[in-house]
């Protein structure tokens, strides 16, 4: 049985979960309103992303879940426009980790400081596949709204990640629209509360 | 001192804290769409008070949460449509202790088992007016999204509770929709989880 149960092991190392993680306003927005370069986020949407830059030791929480995060993630799968507004601001790949935006465009491979990104053209599942391969075994994390909606839509979403933030932003980008056939139920499994916002962590039943 | 603070404390109990208390998708619904007699929630919002009919243990939690509410709530305000729909349902007064219906119809008094509704024509302001002076200190609860919405737009709601429930519904009326001037900050000071749902506090500052 020991045998049986290592091979399992092993051959489970092959299929990195598919992690959405969003930082997202009470009122359910992942980005203000009318996102440009000058304004990644949207208008009012950095609001979201401050819980990142608060030092200190009660920052302590937020750091130990952004790490826990950062040790697992092997791949990244996001779409264009968060790669065209997110690259002069992270310059370098979002994470350390092999980088796959989803486009319509035939764009070389760009090598950056810590990996590359590859420009997938096929859609959703062929970027996963690649990110999967990539990945080998960790998690692959899907960055943009539009992306993490198809993820959704395919059934090819394993967890969410909510920083919920306690602000209501009245206008934005939504995380949770067109994600397909509703209601669709998941699984609360952590609520970790710091000083700034709430860790959510959700499993979606397959 | 001791007397100051005494009487500070005494003079405190004559404003009950408004609280809107709703159970809300991860999606942002309160209810689903297309509200009736029939489906009082809106068609599939069961879902959404699915987490108060669960027996058992794992259930302690969400208990403990709702009977903590109970022993606080002196006065209700409740607006029209939820009122017309939940009646049969509840059989009574939705909490035991009067209730206020903010309504364009004039109509009498109706004593209930546990306490009465009152119609109130003059608006939301003046509906919690009355129902602050018959709370007696203790928290006035909201009922409805039209009416939560009208108290965080004219500033007087004080907390909100949420039971975060893991499901995505899809459509529906949202809870945080036209509450005037965003953003608008919140301070959680509470996320506990259950098996079932996830309970969040929150404080609007003045």
């Amino acid at each position: 049985m020991q045998g049986v149960i290592g091979f399992r092991k092993v051959w489970g190392v092959g299929v990195g979960k598919v992690v959405l993680t969003f930082s997202m306003s009470l009122d359910g927005f992942v980005a203000g309103p009318d996102i440009s370069l000058e304004n990644a986020m949207g208008v009012g949407g950095d609001r979201l992303h401050k819980w990142m830059f608060h030092g200190g030791p009660e920052n302590a929480i937020d750091l130990g879940m952004a790490r826990e995060l950062l040790l697992k993630v092997g791949a990244v799968v996001l779409g264009r426009r968060t790669y065209d507004v997110g690259l002069q601001h992270w310059g370098d790949t979002p994470y350390p980790v092999p980088s796959f935006v989803v486009t319509h465009e035939k764009l070389d491979k760009l090598e950056m400081e810590s990996a590359a990104f590859t420009f997938v053209n096929e859609g959703v599942a062929e970027a996963l596949k690649q990110a999967q391969a990539a990945a080998a075994g960790k998690v692959i994390i899907v960055m943009g709204a539009d992306v993490a909606q198809q993820m959704l839509k395919e059934k090819l979403a394993d967890e969410v990640y909510i920083q919920l933030v306690p602000v209501l932003l009245g206008s934005g980008s939504r995380l949770f629209e067109n994600f397909g056939a509703a209601p669709l139920e998941l699984v609360c499994d952590r609520a970790v509360n710091s000083p700034h916002i709430t860790h959510l962590k959700y499993k979606i039943p397959k």
